[in-house]
């Protein structure tokens, strides 16, 4: 069989992917009387005076609505609802699988902005979180803002914040590889869209001072008179403190870290060659990187990366959003901060020994045991710190049960 | 501990009772590739080119929403959306449990009409039907009516269907027994509110021809002066074909069947008595019903049942709703219509062989496994007949893989 047979078939073959599974046996009437009428009734009382209590007595504690207008989904762009269901569950296995949390793909029928944020509002009250996935952008921002402003429940962008964290944790784990400082570096990210742009917020509110962001026009800068959306035009304010004017070559030279959301082939060897010494470059254009591990090496960059799971230190957000949901609604988080997305880069990024770092190994693998309970672990942690956590649970203690709910 | 403390203990313990499953291992990169990226993207492209795959190539085709804005929940009322949970939950686990549906609560942060309409069409494109829980009369008609009407999966108000078609079996069940004919008797519903205009519309609907409708402003006839909703208006013109007026006791007199959803001990010994030779009797209020068995029986009834648990004749729509869905979305129906509910309350009726007929057994067991295959038999075929089918399944199939899925 070709790939697209076996593809369509581990899909098909069981239709879908993705179940219901009830924790409770229903044997007999007494069971019954309990789990439904009349005793459901008691758990119904209680959370009425106290609605806190539906993340402990339904299955709301641990679920999360992973939601889609099926806008941009992939590279195949607005292909609708419908046809967006095939990745929305595939990301619920990969919740289930590596975080244990039991996610819904709910891909809903509407492009509006006004709508979409009101219909996932109104669905706050049956889940622990929100995943929103591949809405387009601009639209993403404004959706998301509005539905961190009026949920009391995390909601999270992952296309943009998930890639953003996989992709700083590549690079904390190539700075601490070729021994540089976030505070000496000069950054240059290609490609300004969903996952470029949180990628540049994050590079700034992590302590990179030096992060040039390059867009079609060329590099953004303050002042630059130029059709920019609402968060190019954010960054263009806050990056690029020398002003540095024009495009990719021009600006990628000296700079020691190089990431690319932006298209096939762009890195080219010379490009990559004007670096400085000690280069850091990560091509996350998926399927055809910027520029593949091997050319990247050859033309002299000291670490390289890919979205690509067939070759080196690949980005991939499955070492994120699992331990990042876990992590946050163990302790019941009212939002994912930068707090909590900053240790998530670190908890990453540190898993990996000083001695066992090399060119080819800066970033745990996706299917390395210890990632979700260490990611989970640090988000809590970061959550109860910085007050957004209601209810406190030892880091230690989601470490260990995570491990124990995805153990392998 | 007390039932309050088990009741609580059951839906706690593991932190409520429904989680999601994988249905797929991802065990190694390659899994990962088919499930998630790159491979994720043939049956989005296979989708986006004939939306139908969506229910074979994703969890759709297995999957319910259940959705409520806790408005009447039980007898509970207006608890709100996140103490409405518990319930939808439950009911999740008996859909599951019962007739392998998998079915996600869904509670909803709104309470306006046009709202709840609109935010259940937009979940359409993740969902196989809809199943309609605890609204408040007579918004509910409202809402069932218009989503039927917009929607191309089935939406189905359970507190109206279900409680109907479960009535309806143990009512047809019990003339099996005292062999009387539909055409023949004289059939009383006393209550029109949700539950109670459903049982008078399948009435109807079934071909009895004699069902007159007991309101608080006594017997509805056309052309009655009173404060109706718009169901008990429909009611009022099309049952009642000799204009009888009166109260409960006036137009009891007589009856064959006398039907209760209205409110604890409302069926005295004398309107019983008052009633026609071998009286059927269901008082089905929660949690007292409109007579006790036990006082139907002595007060002279020939067939008694209420919607305990612990007396005979439970009419409990756990017959109904697992075995309705699982036909219904067997062959992928574009709606549940009467001639399918009608064919549900007779494969329940019909599993009990002439010859084990009693007062006290007309109505199967809830946990009775021959019932939600013998219904979504019955459903499916009903669906492939009346021309609402997607798919064409044998519905000898659809009875041997429910009886495979759900076996006890």
């Amino acid at each position: 069989m070709s790939f697209v047979e076996d593809a369509i078939k581990f899909h098909a073959e069981k239709n879908g992917m993705l179940a219901v599974a009830s924790k409770v046996p229903l044997r007999n009437r007494e069971d019954l009387s309990l789990a439904y009428t009349p005793g459901v009734a008691e758990p119904c009382k209680a959370i009425k005076e106290n609605k806190e209590l539906s993340f402990e007595y339904t299955c709301r504690g641990n679920t999360v609505a992973i939601v889609s207008d099926g806008t941009r989904v992939l590279g195949l762009g607005d292909i609708g609802p419908e046809a967006a269901m095939p990745v929305m569950e595939g990301k619920a296995v990969l919740f289930k699988t590596f975080g244990d949390v039991d996610a819904i793909p709910i891909c809903i029928d509407t492009k509006d902005t006004e709508e979409i944020i009101e219909t996932v509002r109104r669905l706050q009250p049956s889940f622990a979180g929100i995943n929103l996935e591949d809405f387009s952008s601009p639209k993403c921002y404004e959706i998301e803002d509005r539905l961190k402003e009026i949920c009391d429940i995390p909601v999270f962008h992952d296309d943009q914040h998930g890639t953003a964290i996989a992709c700083l944790s590549a690079v904390v784990g190539a700075l601490r590889y070729v021994k540089k400082d976030i505070k000496d570096v000069k950054v240059v990210v290609n490609g300004c869209g969903a996952a470029g742009s949180a990628i540049g917020r994050l590079f700034v509110s992590m302590g990179f001072t030096n992060v040039i962001m390059v867009e079609r026009v060329g590099a953004l800068y303050k002042g630059i008179d130029a059709p920019l959306d609402k968060m190019q035009l954010h960054l263009s304010e806050v990056t690029n403190p020398n002003m540095e004017k024009g495009t990719l070559a021009d600006v990628a030279k000296g700079a020691d870290i190089l990431v690319g959301v932006s298209g096939p082939n762009l890195f080219t060897k010379e490009i990559i060659a004007s670096m400085a010494d000690k280069a850091i470059v990560f091509g996350l254009a998926n399927p055809v990187p910027e520029t593949s591990y091997d050319d990247a090496i050859a033309a002299g960059a000291a670490v390289a990366g890919t979205g690509r799971s067939d070759s080196p230190n690949q980005v991939n957000n499955v070492t994120v959003f699992p331990g990042v949901f876990r992590g946050a609604i163990d302790v019941r988080a009212r939002a994912i901060n930068e707090e909590m997305k900053v240790a998530a880069v670190y908890a990453i990024a540190n898993l990996i020994d000083e001695k066992d770092l090399r060119a080819d190994y800066v970033v745990p693998d996706a299917f390395d045991p210890r990632v979700a309970p260490a990611v989970a672990a640090a988000v809590a942690k970061a959550a109860i710190e910085s007050g957004v956590a209601r209810v406190e649970v030892d880091p230690e203690v989601v470490r260990a049960n995570t491990l124990k709910r995805v153990g392998r």
